[in-house]
């Protein structure tokens, strides 16, 4: 295979994130499940904003995320999703820009503001989040630029862009240009609900169209409504040439052809794990890109999740290097 | 003297900061002076936020930091500051209202934007900000209402609100209202550099219209040019009703008339010291206007300040009440 200008390119949500404490009554006032995402509209959006408590603002996205902790693993990698033209949307690309991360996407003028994710974490630190896609819903075939798809090693797409309609042709349309290329094409499952609404279409592409499939053990076992865990990942296994799935502090399991790999989670102090599935990929693709072990990507991915778990917000607040060098 | 509907009316700059980690090189290429404010542009704010690191926004300003901590702690208070009808200005009014605060300023139409502050947190925990002042410059005598004024017990104003020019006169114009009233008028220092800019000016406001002066040992030092810190403490002391002067990690130093109160520094561990003044000042007034003695004052001062340094951001994120209460 040709060297490519970059290991991962992420495709999918451009969102600002609003994160705020609340306690779990708020959750069940608000009709919200915990640790799930909802998606919401303009209307309901500015509700749920008027009486959430005071906000941290801070970019996020879930593949946004794994292309910045990623990048912050020394990877080379790039960025396609759509933000508009106004303050939260310069907030996003200041971010992703300062990350280190290539990103050519053009705002959408005159059209929905940036979306954003309004988030709230319990004192358990789980996350319940409630998403305002706004200009995200634009992102179509034609944002997805076929050369810069040859151009990078794994193209990293997210379950939650399968939400707005435009973009599953998106997705079909860089999968195909990977593939064409000899590159790879990975999945990360996003969200349980986000499976429930997409099932049928997330098993053809999963089964057609994915080589490196990520997923937590209640979005896999979703996905093939399996009865157990066990079964969902020989399901897993049999589908996809390569699947990561994760089980919180039981850690991580690995599944290459006849071969499994066991990953125990890194101890981590949980503050809000906004972005551990995030980080996860992006650790284990920022190794596998770099050429190391399944052991070793699995490692990779657990460091860079217990960091992000460890404060608030979704985007790496420490050395990344340091932490997996030592 | 009758009751008010407020304890405290904080008056000041209405700012959104941008946190970004950044080390020491950062700042020295920069040419900015570490712990310090300086006052920028538009254009060198937009120039500066292109080279910064990833940040997170929050809503800031430091009168309005300490309304929202002293709003925490259980104290009654209201805020006069000018934003945009902008994004930023969305989140700053969402912030301080979630914050359980008062605030009936009107944003600013069609002029310019939310102020917002790069601060830059180095490894040691300092912050170094650079401020573009937008719509605060606006603020003026006619958005300060002397019926709100009278109606709070202790007007409590920002020195940096001395930097947008107009800004000046509501200060006096507040001054007038509140001593007209029966109440009391507090001034912070703000930053060895602002009292620089406008030592004399400050000089006579402290002498003819503060009853509470709170500063630093550096800003106090530097607003009466004394060789020490003693030195400045006797000229506080006899310039104003009750001084409380804060020294880092060597804790405080209330005074009134011949009364002198030591109060130790809570334990802390510091992550970033945005914020740490504002912290100190809202304790202090919520515990005075709570009547409570100056010992109890300076330690509520002292544990709400070593919440904010123990995280990113200078508005708390834990309980305060239960803080002071164990």
């Amino acid at each position: 295979m040709a060297s490519t200008r970059f290991d991962i390119l992420g495709i999918g949500n451009a969102i600002v994130d609003v994160v705020a404490r609340a306690e779990e009554s708020f959750l069940s006032r608000h009709d919200m499940h915990k640790g799930t995402m909802a998606l919401i509209d303009a209307a309901t959006a500015e509700r749920l904003y008027a009486v959430m408590p005071p906000g941290q603002e801070s970019s996020g996205g879930s593949a946004a995320n794994t292309c910045a902790v990623a990048a912050g693993l020394g990877a080379r990698v790039a960025y396609l999703g759509k933000v508009a033209d106004d303050e939260l949307g310069s907030v996003f690309a200041h971010d992703i820009h300062a990350a280190g991360v290539h990103f050519p996407s053009a705002p959408l003028h005159g059209g929905a503001p940036t979306a954003r994710c309004l988030i709230l974490v319990t004192p358990d630190g789980q996350r319940t989040m409630n998403t305002f896609l706004g200009a995200c819903v634009s992102l179509g075939e034609a944002d997805v630029d076929p050369a810069l798809v040859a151009d990078a090693a794994v193209t990293y797409l997210e379950g939650y862009l399968f939400d707005p309609p435009a973009a599953q042709a998106a997705f079909y349309h860089a999968a195909a240009a990977a593939h064409a290329a000899g590159r790879q094409v990975a999945l990360s499952l996003s969200d349980p609900f986000c499976v429930n609404r997409h099932r049928a279409a997330f098993r053809a592409l999963v089964a057609g169209h994915v080589d490196i499939l990520f997923a937590n053990e209640v979005e896999v076992t979703a996905l093939y409504e399996a009865n157990d865990f066990a079964a969902a990942a020989e399901q897993a296994r049999a589908d996809v040439a390569l699947a990561a799935l994760t089980r919180s502090e039981a850690g991580s399991l690995i599944l290459r052809g006849a071969e499994t790999v066991h990953i125990a989670a890194e101890p981590a102090k949980v503050v809000d794990t906004t972005g551990a599935g995030d980080a996860y990929a992006a650790g284990f693709l920022a190794g596998l890109t770099a050429g190391r072990d399944l052991a070793a990507c699995g490692r990779i991915a657990s460091i860079a999740a217990a960091e992000v778990i460890g404060h608030y917000g979704a985007r790496p607040q420490a050395d990344l290097r340091a932490l997996v060098a030592k």
